[in-house]
C-alpha cells in the first residue's frame, strides 16, 4: 500500500480561513488540463490578492507552454499558448505571488527544452531502484496504484513545469515486462489521464526481450519480422488504449539488459525498429547511451569505461529515426559527485539529444547528506563543446537550438518515493524543485532557485533563507571535499553505494579503477594513456591532454598524478586531499551550527527530521574522511602539514 | 524437503549378490545399539570373511566405548564396554577389513577424548550458516526432518566415534528458539532416539532471551527468580521429553546474542544458572568463549580482538560447575587458514575445556577448493601449552588427561548437508571422516586418515592412494600460499567470506586489521603493542614476544614486519608473499593435472564433480595470487625478483 500521509511541499499555499471564491472567467472552452488551472487558483484562493478579477486566454499563435502575464489595477490576465500554457501559467503566478509579490506590469514565459521528464526507477514490486525516499507511489506488489497522491505528485510536477514521466524502471523485469500489455494498460491509463491533465506526457520503460517473454517468440532480434510484428501489434493496442501515450525508454544491452548485440545488430537498428512502431502514434523511442563492459578485469588496463558511451553511439550519428532521442548521462562514467561532461554531446550533430542527470542522490549521499545538484547541472549545462561557433553548450544543444531539433530536452532520474516528504531528506526537495526550474530555463541561477524554493517550502524569513541558502549552496562542494578527490570518483561501497570503502571497486569487473600506488592515483586519459581525451572537439580536447590545463577539478579524472604534484596553489596533490577532506567535514559542522540557530524558524518536525539527517551526515562525512585519509597516509607516510589526526 | 538422492560416503560397502546370512552371537541382552551393531554387519555382509562365526560380547569392566577384536581362525570376537563400545567394534572390525585387511591376532581402541561432537550450524528455515554441502537434513521451513536420511547420517557418524551432535545453529533466532518446547520436542525426540541408537546424545543451542522471548518474562537475568524458574521447567518438560537429553550449547554475549552481560552477570553467573537446572539430569551446559567486540572502531588501536576470549574467560577459571564445559576455538581470532592455538587452552586450569575447530570451509576455500584440514586440527592439539611439565598439549588437556576432567573433548563445526555427496566438495568428507578418527585417536597421523578415507571411499588402486593422498596432504599449505600470508588472516569478501579482499575489513568494525602500510604491515601483538603474546605461558610467550623466535608461518599474526625484513632462508618478507602466491597457484595446477591423471581409476559423476571443483578453485587461487600480489605491489612498486608478472 501507498502511504497516506504527505505533505504538500512548495505547495503548501495558506489555507482559506472562510469559504473564498477565486473569480476566474475562463475564455478558451475548458478542457481537462484548464479545469486544473482552475482547481488550482481555487486552492491557492488566499494567496491571491483580494477582489481582482483573474481571466484566462489563449494565443494560438505561441508556443503551446508559453504564457504571458498582465497585472492591471483590478484584474490580472493569464494567456497560455494551449491550456497547458495556462496551468503554467496560473502556477506562474502562484510562484511570483508566494515569492516576490506582485506588481502592476506583464512578463512572459516559455520553455528553454522541448522535453523535461522524470525517470522514475521504480519497480513493479513497490522497491524502487537507488530510491531513498520509501518506496513507490506508482506500484506496489505488481500491482498500479492510483490515488490522491497520485494527483499531488502530478501538481508539484506541474508546477515547475514538468511534462513527461516514465513511470517504471529502466531496467524492466519480471511483471513490469507486461506494463505494456492489456494486463496492465488500463491501470496506466488512469495514470496517464491524470498527468495529462497536467500537461504531462506518460512513457513507459520497455524490456528489449518482450517478443520473447511475452510474445512467445524465440528472439527479439529487431529484423526480424515477427519481432517487428510484436511490436507493431503491442503499439497499436497501446495507444487504442491509451491515444497520447508518450513512448518508450529503453536500456538495452546495459548492465545485463538484452540489446540487439545479441544478433548482431545496432542500436539504431534496435531504436529504429520501435520508432517505426510508434511513428504512426506520434510516440517516441528514448535510446539511453549508458553501454559499457560490465565484466571487464581489473588487470585489463586497455580497457577504459569513459570511452565506451563514445565508442558505441558516435559511429551511429545520424542513422536514427526523427523520433528516436538518444538519452545520454551527463558525465561518461555513472552520476559521480565529479565528472567530465560527456563527449557525446558535441560529437553528436546529426541525433536528438537528451541529457539524463539523477536527482535520486545514488552517489552523491543517497539523501541522507544533504546535496544541492543545480551548480552540478548548471556547469553541465554551460559546458562548450565546440561542436559550433556559438550556441555549442549542452543546454543549447539539448534544448535544440545548436542544431534545429524538437524532440530533446532534459530529463533526470526523480528522487522520489512514498516518504511523507516525498523525497527523504526535506532539502532534497530542492533537487526536485530545481530540475524542473532549470529544465524550464537554464539561465535561472542556482541562487534563485534555491530562494524560491525555501521560501515557498519554509516561508520567507530572512534568517532562514540565508541559513538554508547557505546550506545548499555550500552543500555540493562540501560532498565533494570530504568523498573521492579531484574527478578519481567511486571509493564507495559497493552495491550500495553509500559510505566510503577506497577499494571496493578497485579488484572488481565495473570498469572503474583508480589504480592507487605508493608514488601516484589516477588513470591516464590522455594520449599516453587511454586516449578519451581525444573524443572531445578541440580546443576541449587539447585541454583535457595536459595536466596543466587540465582544469584542477578533474585532474584525477584525466590524469595519473604522483602525490607531490604541486597545484597551482603551490600544495602537493597529498596535502589537498588531506586540506579538502579536513574542510569538507567542519563545513557539515558549520551547516548543523547554522541550522540549529533556525530552531525556532521551522516546524518542529521538520527541524528534528533535517537534524537528525545532518548528524548522520556528519557521522558519515567523518567516516569518509579518516577514510580517504588513512588511505592516502598508508600508501605515502606523509602526515598532514598542519598536524591534524589521520589515523 | 531434504533432497532424496544420497551417497554412501565412505560406508559404501560392497553390495551382497546373493541373500548373505551373517552368523553373529550376541550374547549380552540386545538393545537398541547392539540391534544397530548387528544390522550393520548385516549390510556389510559381503565385506566380511566368508564362515567366521562373529561373538558380539561385552566386559563391564572397560570404558563404556572402548572395544577388543580378537581373530581366530574361524571366529571373530568383539567385546565392548557397552552395547556402544560394540558398536564401535564393529564399525573398527570394518574399517580394519575394508582397509588393511584380516589378520588373526587381537586389537584394542578406547576414545581418547571423551565428547567428540559435531556442531550443525542448521536455522530452523533449512539454511545453513557457513553451509557450503546444500540445506540442511534436520530442519526445513521451520519443520524438522527426519528420515532414512538421518539414519545415513547417524551410520557415518558413529562409524567415526562421533558422540555428541548439535542440531542446530548457534545462533538461535526465530523460531528456533523454541526447539526447546513441547511444540518441537516430539518431533527432536524421534531424531535424539535414532541417533542414540547409534550412541550418539543430542544437544540444542538455545537462545539466551528465550525466558523474554517465549516465557513472556521482562528479562532474562541469570539471577532473576523468575528466569531460573522458567528454565528449570523448561528443563524438566525438555528430560520428561528426551531422558537421555545431552544438553545446551550456547553463544551467549556474542556478535549480537543476548547473554548476562545485559544483567551486569558474568558468564559464570549465566552458565552456572542453566548448568544447576541441567544437572538432576546428567545434562551438561557448553558455553561458547567466542565473546569480542565486534563494533569496533577501525581508528581504535589498543583493543585487540585477539586478546578478546583470554581477557573474557581467564578471570573466571574456577567458577564454573562441574556440569558446565567452555568451548573454545582454536585460535583467538575465528578459523583463519593460520593462527596460533588460543591461550586459553593452558590459560584456565580448573574448567571443563573443549576445543572448536571448524570443518565447515568458512575461510578455508568453502568446498570449492580443496582444503584437508587434518594437518592443522594436528598441530593445535599438539601444542605445548606449558600449563604443567608434561601433558601439557591442548590434546592433553581436553582429552582430561592434564587436568583429570571428564567433562571435556573436541568439537568441529559440520561440513554438512543434503547434497549428495553429503559435503559439496567430494574430498571435503575427509574433514567429516578424519575430524571423527582423529577426535577417537589424535596419535593417528594426517597421512593415514587420508588413506583410510581413500580406500574406504574410492577404493585401493594405488595410483589413486597416491595422487588424492598428495592432493589431500598439499591442500592446506597451497590453500595458505595464495591466500593471506604468514598468519595475517581475513583479507577475504566481507560477510560472505569468499575470495579475496586484501582491504575488505581494514575499515570495518570487527577488529580484523593488517593495517598495511607502505612500509610495512602488521599489528604487533607483542609487549611493545596489544601484549596479547604475555597472555602465553612461558616459554612461549617469550617466543611470541620475540620476532626472532615467533614461529615464521605466525610472523605476521604477532608482528607489524617491514616488506624489506629478512626471513630465515634470506628472502624479503615481500618476496616471499610474491613467492609463495605464484607457488599456491602452481599446487593447484599440479593437482589438476594429477588428478585427470585418475580419470580411469574414479566413476565418471565423482571425477567430473572434483574436477569442475578443482578448476573452480584454480581460478579462485588465480584471484588470490593476483589481487594480493598486485596490492603488495602497489605499496611497494618493488616487482617480483623473477620477473613474474604482478598486474
Amino acid at each position: 500500500m501507498m502511504q497516506t500521509g504527505w505533505e504538500q511541499a512548495w505547495l503548501s499555499y495558506a489555507e482559506p480561513k472562510d469559504a473564498c471564491e477565486v473569480p476566474v472567467t475562463c475564455c478558451p472552452e475548458e478542457d481537462a488540463v484548464l479545469g486544473r488551472a482552475k482547481e488550482e487558483l481555487a486552492l491557492a484562493a488566499k494567496e491571491l490578492p483580494q477582489g481582482k478579477m483573474i481571466w484566462l486566454k489563449q494565443s494560438e499563435e505561441w508556443d503551446k507552454e508559453a504564457y504571458q502575464i498582465c497585472v492591471g489595477a483590478s484584474d490580472i490576465t493569464i494567456t497560455g499558448g494551449s491550456s497547458v500554457g495556462i496551468l503554467y501559467g496560473v502556477f506562474g503566478l502562484l510562484r511570483r505571488l508566494r515569492t516576490k509579490g506582485l506588481t502592476d506590469g506583464s512578463w512572459s514565459e516559455s520553455p528553454k527544452n522541448p522535453l523535461r521528464m522524470l525517470n522514475h526507477w521504480d519497480n513493479i514490486d513497490g522497491s524502487i531502484e537507488r530510491g531513498y525516499s520509501g518506496r513507490s507511489f506508482f506500484f506496489s506488489n505488481d500491482k498500479v496504484l492510483f490515488g490522491e497522491r497520485t494527483k499531488m505528485y502530478a501538481r508539484l510536477c506541474a508546477s515547475v513545469g514538468i511534462n513527461g514521466v516514465v513511470l517504471n524502471n529502466v531496467n524492466v523485469r519480471q511483471k513490469a515486462t507486461n506494463l505494456i500489455t492489456q494486463e496492465y494498460l488500463p491501470a496506466v491509463r488512469e495514470i496517464s489521464e491524470l498527468l495529462a491533465s497536467y500537461g504531462i506526457r506518460t512513457f513507459l520503460s520497455v524490456n528489449f526481450a518482450a517478443p520473447i517473454e511475452l510474445g512467445g517468440l524465440s528472439v527479439s532480434d529487431p529484423l526480424d519480422p515477427d519481432v517487428i510484428q510484436y511490436w507493431r501489434r503491442q503499439t497499436q493496442i497501446l495507444y487504442r488504449e491509451i491515444p497520447n501515450f508518450g513512448g518508450f525508454l529503453v536500456k538495452a544491452d546495459s548492465e545485463g539488459r538484452p540489446g540487439p548485440f545479441t544478433y548482431g545488430r545496432t542500436h539504431a537498428d534496435g531504436a529504429n525498429m520501435l520508432a517505426k512502431c510508434l511513428e504512426p502514434y506520434g510516440g517516441l523511442v528514448i535510446w539511453r547511451c549508458f553501454v559499457y563492459n560490465c565484466s571487464q578485469d581489473w588487470r585489463d588496463t586497455k580497457t577504459d569505461r569513459a570511452r565506451a558511451g563514445y565508442d558505441h553511439f558516435a559511429p551511429l550519428d545520424g542513422l536514427f529515426l526523427p523520433n528516436v532521442i538518444l538519452q545520454i548521462k551527463n558525465g561518461p562514467m555513472d552520476f559521480q559527485v565529479r565528472e567530465p561532461v560527456s563527449p557525446l554531446f558535441g560529437g553528436l550533430t546529426k541525433t536528438n539529444q537528451m541529457l539524463e542527470v539523477q536527482a535520486a542522490q545514488e552517489y552523491t549521499g543517497q539523501q541522507i547528506h544533504v546535496c544541492y545538484l543545480i551548480p552540478m547541472w548548471k556547469e553541465i549545462l554551460s559546458f562548450r563543446t565546440y561542436v559550433t561557433e556559438e550556441n555549442d553548450t549542452v543546454a543549447d544543444i539539448i534544448s535544440g537550438k545548436t542544431f534545429g531539433q524538437t524532440n530533446c530536452g532534459i530529463c533526470a532520474v526523480a528522487n522520489t518515493g512514498d516518504d511523507q516528504n516525498w523525497t527523504g531528506h526535506d532539502l532534497a526537495a530542492a533537487n526536485w524543485y530545481g530540475f524542473g526550474r532549470l529544465a524550464w530555463d537554464p539561465e535561472l541561477s542556482s541562487e534563485e532557485i534555491a530562494q524560491e524554493w525555501i521560501v515557498l517550502t519554509f516561508g520567507a524569513q530572512e534568517k532562514l533563507k540565508k541559513v538554508l541558502g547557505d546550506i545548499l549552496l555550500n552543500s555540493w562542494k562540501a560532498y565533494e571535499n570530504y568523498t573521492s578527490p579531484l574527478g578519481i570518483g567511486w571509493m564507495v561501497n559497493p552495491s550500495h553505494h553509500y559510505g566510503p570503502n577506497v577499494e571496493g571497486y578497485e579488484y572488481d569487473r565495473w570498469g572503474t579503477y583508480h589504480r592507487a600506488t605508493r608514488t601516484a592515483i589516477g588513470v591516464e586519459r590522455g594520449s599516453a594513456g587511454t586516449g578519451f581525451a581525444a573524443q572531445y572537439r578541440e580546443p576541449n580536447a587539447s585541454m583535457y591532454e595536459h595536466v596543466e590545463t587540465t582544469p584542477e577539478e578533474l585532474l584525477l579524472f584525466f590524469h595519473r598524478i604522483p602525490y607531490d604534484y604541486r597545484l597551482k596553489d603551490g600544495r602537493t596533490l597529498l596535502q589537498y586531499i588531506y586540506d579538502t577532506h579536513f574542510a569538507g567535514v567542519e563545513q557539515v559542522e558549520h551547516m548543523i551550527e547554522a541550522f540549529c540557530t533556525c530552531k525556532e524558524l521551522i516546524d518542529e518536525k521538520r527541524f528534528a527530521r533535517i537534524l537528525s539527517r545532518l548528524t548522520a551526515q556528519l557521522q558519515s562525512a567523518t567516516e569518509w574522511r579518516d577514510r580517504i585519509n588513512t588511505y592516502f597516509y598508508r600508501f605515502t607516510e606523509q602526515p598532514d602539514e598542519h598536524g591534524r589526526c589521520i589515523y
